[in-house]
């Protein structure tokens, strides 16, 4: 279909000027646009069908860049891009040098406060509707936020923070709670419990219809009870607990129909104080398929509109498998196995390969929601009983449970293995899901230790290790799939803190002797350069504790180390090398490669590792700048600093 | 007083032979054994003054410990410790060797999960009770909750997780909230506003009574809405929002009255599912000076119970002022020079330095709970309308809003400054509290900046370069005070980036020519010993962005770097030296010391830093058994592992 009202609006004034009836149509429009450029480019899908009205409404209601709108997650942000004069950039989304999939303060006006990882948005509004005070402006600010993402606890700390006045004076602060009833895994918990109570109406609307109509047949009583609830607000019409944080509670409307939003909004706008509205809509409205099964349809690769994903073919060739999946059949082998295990997800059961856990297990498997510390701590609380509790969690989302790491977990030296999946480069999510710092800031906790896999049967292995000792263990993997190694059935640990020489090199006169200790994936690509250099090559495999006796090793028959991570160089693997060569008294020329000290774009993974110099052309090339003495055509590469005044181990060979 | 009753109580299991009269005596006995205890020692006095008779009754009534009692932050513990075989050890309360003033695993067997941190025991006390469901055991658990520790995110989230069915059985979890209307800080929030509602009771059982009053007027209406309110639970009495959150909800009720508490606790012992017990307890109770100021007497040193906390006599020499008052004065004054500042604490006003702070400019001061995740990202809200955010959090409470660093501040590259107090070893408050990690964890993260100052003026100087920087900084400093360097009342900037040498050493012919690297307050006791070790001596200042011009200038001019920092040697400011010196091409016989890798006791801060070598003389023996051959005869230190086989590039010196 064409789009005659959405290819005029340029900026959310242009919404202004729309009729009601005109609104409605661009909401159609603005649906078929979100899914012809979803289905060709992949993204969220799901979450953005569900927000179209919602949108609409806000930027036509709000005087928006000057009003703060700020959408938490932000992966429902595609309608507020396309409204806000990026339409256009609509089919650059989520790859290199594109637009993002989620909003960005350096990518446009519009986006007040850059997000993605959940529950952060009241707490940033509730600093703009102060800071906004402070500065004696007018302004609004507007967080609107899943039910998913609020039994996150960071979105309570601020409704806790934000219901109350300030110096006196209450915060002009909308929270729009939307309530589709589904965060990315099924929705669990108390409060999404409540949520479907206050939606059903059977609480709240109707109790409050029954008590006015019984009550009304008794005149006098009723105004003693009308006086009552003045004096004891609550007392009939009970409170909902976003009344009891200090809100006004407005709600539960339909958050696709305009006629229900705008005035509601409107209302809402001119009114001082917390506001909170309880809006109900539905992921993947208007679309049929998602509407039926929107986690299929949350973050859908291409597909055909018209057809719908496609689902894999018999004669298909059977795809290399995930490292999540080896993650998820791993989990139900051992569970076979060992009846102690149990798994913990935080609100991440298909992303992190657990739909057939769940199946197979379901009394040992505990999705807690989108709440990280929980998980952490719960895990430990589960571990002091004797069990035996495996943590999936991206790496991304483990800073949020970093505090329970070390205290709940470390400190008291309670037997959880963590598996960290996403743990590298991410690809189209970019900087905001980055699993870059896990290394860094696991490796200095007291009694963790750390794997870094290779490939996929290490993978499997790994878990298998980390399972048998009785201290915590991490386990970071990449996301997608590997170098394709068969998985072998068995539960066979790897062996505890050791690597392996996988390429030594042949001695040849006058060339300084390489060795490159690879942790994790990016062995391969290691290996791959190794041939062209004639270095040796180790598969590291523990980052911490680190094998340092083949570091001594290594070192007393190389004369130049270099090492190679998908994580971040500062504090990373490299880093523990450069420790062991010190404590060891070993000192060598050294090269560090890793994720440089930036945040990442989004875009293509094995481009965005190729941009860091950590494919084997990269890996290679760095070596030969650098010890070797080999100009390159391709451009500088920051992270790697001219030595100057160097006082080489090794006489580099030039040319 | 003497303790008859007391001193025969070795077990809780002594408890039950007790009468409720003797129970009550046994209230006295204990009040009075802690008091005089905590006053001859130190520690946390007004919380466990508070608890005492929570901690009979519950050893009393629960089967402890089959029983797992799990007690929040955990500083309220001594009452629980005395009556569980611990009474003699009070005398070595927080002292190196001694008892620990938190609840440990490893120091008794009623200890069943370390607290110190605050709002971990929901979690913790819902993973014991699901574990001991799935092993089919009986045993109860029970969650000891303040009102200051309900307000972090993470109580919510245990919460939300905690009153709903797990595999369709509700878990047997008592929480008890101990509602002493103080955290550390005076309260603050929405729900601490709305617990003061439910102990008035206007809200709540004078509502109900009311109601039931008016009601009853007219018998048959009155039945009418009793059955309403089976239909419709919480129509007449509004439900509390821990009944919202499917817990059953009884309170409140007055916590120093065992006739209460027994009965109570005896009736919700014996009913299954979640339950939820408001207690109501006042600071300090039973020692008068206590419970008029409950927050000087949270945590005192040493005084005369008869006298009181003494006042420092107006003839006193004015002590040196911790880095905790060179900030809050930093603080006042910055604020006065430039009204964009506003500062931010999670509930540690008197612990950060900002009472005074508070005094002056009340409109510029956020007091937002125990809730460091909300702390951090509304300081990026704030940051974001063009105010100059100043979050003041301990080294170890950063932890927690460790993804909002990442995620919502240095991804945007915020300009909000972190002061991190309490960096290093903290002493009595122990291995929880340690401020260890923080440079590991802050120096991975791109845009972020990280200052370790290394005296009082340094760090005054440093906040101001921090403060007058585009983009995030943070700057550590430890607990207590530093050198006694006087303090210019002036704003100047510490150079940006710049370290400087301090000491030169002299050419030696023979003597391998040693620098020490120092970051922070160490460079005294580095100071020290290279007047002895004839050692240069560089003050670094920066972590990040690290000198690396002196790094390199430093490694050319001498054979040994070694680097000496208060925070964990993996991943810390070494590493970083380690880094440098890899990128320039400049290996060297390197040593780093800092803390090592493990968790540190509880005990005298000089003592501590001595045990991991980072007096002046563990670091003249270190530098002195690595590198100049020297036999030492202290006992090994694990963190200098003998290098065999070192290719050292200086051939040391024996003897």
């Amino acid at each position: 279909m064409s789009h005659p009202l959405l290819s005029r609006i340029d900026s959310p004034a242009d919404l202004k000027r729309l009729s009601r009836a005109e609104l409605k149509q661009l909401a159609v429009e603005l649906r078929d646009y979100l899914l012809q450029n979803v289905a060709r480019t992949g993204g969220h899908l799901s979450s953005n069908l569900g927000t179209v009205e919602l949108t609409i409404a806000l930027h036509h209601v709000f005087d928006t860049p000057t009003d703060r709108l700020v959408w938490d997650v932000g992966h429902q942000t595609y309608p507020h891009k396309i409204l806000t004069g990026r339409r256009d950039r609509m089919p650059t989304l989520r790859q290199y040098g594109g637009m993002s999939g989620f909003p960005r303060r350096d990518e446009s006006e519009y986006d007040t406060f850059g997000t993605a990882h959940s529950s952060t948005s009241i707490s940033a509004a509730l600093g703009m509707a102060i800071g906004a005070q402070l500065r004696g402006e007018a302004r609004k600010a507007v967080a609107i936020i899943g039910d998913g993402a609020m039994t996150a606890g960071m979105a309570f700390e601020a409704l806790n923070n934000g219901g109350v006045p300030h110096h006196g004076k209450m915060a002009d602060l909308l929270v729009v709670l939307n309530d589709n009833d589904m965060s990315i895994s099924p929705p669990v918990g108390a409060l999404n419990r409540y949520l479907a109570r206050l939606m059903s109406g059977r609480f709240y609307a109707q109790a409050r219809e029954s008590a006015k109509q019984v009550l009304s047949n008794v005149p006098p009583l009723f105004e003693l009870a009308k006086k009552l609830e003045e004096h004891a607000k609550g007392l009939v019409v009970p409170a909902t607990i976003f009344e009891e944080f200090g809100f006004n509670y407005v709600g539960p409307i339909d958050g696709h129909d305009l006629d229900s939003l705008i005035p509601t909004l409107e209302n809402l706008r001119d009114r001082g104080g917390p506001q909170f509205l309880h809006v109900v809509t539905k992921k993947g409205y208007g679309y049929k398929l998602a509407e039926a099964d929107p986690i299929a349809y949350h973050g859908p690769g291409k597909f055909d509109p018209a057809v719908g994903l496609k689902k894999p073919a018999a004669s298909d060739a059977p795809p290399k498998p995930t490292f999540t999946q080896v993650f998820g059949q791993w989990l139900c082998d051992m569970a076979a196995h060992d009846t102690r295990l149990v798994a913990i997800t935080p609100a991440m059961r298909e992303g992190s390969g657990m739909v057939e856990f769940h199946q197979k297990f379901p009394g040992r498997y505990f999705d807690v929601g989108i709440a990280e510390q929980h998980a952490v701590t719960f895990a430990g609380g589960l571990a002091c009983e004797g069990l035996k509790p495996v943590v999936a969690i991206y790496s991304t989302f483990l800073q949020r449970g970093y505090d329970q790491l070390i205290h709940d977990i470390a400190l008291q030296n309670l037997p959880v293995v963590f598996a960290l999946d996403r743990a590298g480069v991410v690809g189209a999510d970019g900087a905001t899901h980055m699993g870059a710092y896990d290394i860094a800031y696991v490796r200095c906790i007291p009694n963790m230790s750390l794997i870094a896999p290779a490939d996929e049967n290490e993978t499997r292995q790994a878990l298998s290790a980390a399972y048998a000792q009785n201290h915590p263990v991490a386990v970071r993997y990449p996301r997608g799939s590997g170098a394709g190694v068969a998985v072998q059935p068995t539960l066979d640990a790897l062996p505890w803190g050791k690597g392996e020489v996988r390429r030594q090199a042949s001695a040849v006169a006058g060339q300084p002797r390489i060795a490159i200790l690879a942790f994790g994936t990016l062995l391969y690509p290691a290996l791959q350069a190794a041939e062209a250099l004639n270095a040796t090559v180790a598969n590291m495999r523990f980052i911490k504790p680190l094998d340092t006796a083949l570091v001594a090793e290594l070192a007393r028959t190389h004369d130049v180390i270099v090492t190679v991570e998908e994580g971040c160089v500062m504090g990373g693997a490299g880093s523990a090398v450069l420790e062991a060569l010190g404590q060891l008294g070993l000192p060598r020329q050294t090269l560090t490669l890793g994720l440089r000290d930036e945040f990442l774009e989004h875009g293509d993974p094995a481009k965005l590792l190729s941009l860091q110099g950590l494919d084997a052309a990269g890996i290679e090339r760095q070596i030969r700048e650098r010890f070797l003495g080999a100009a390159s055509d391709t451009q500088a590469q920051a992270a790697v600093p001219a030595a100057s005044n160097v006082t080489p181990l090794v006489t580099p060979l030039r040319g």
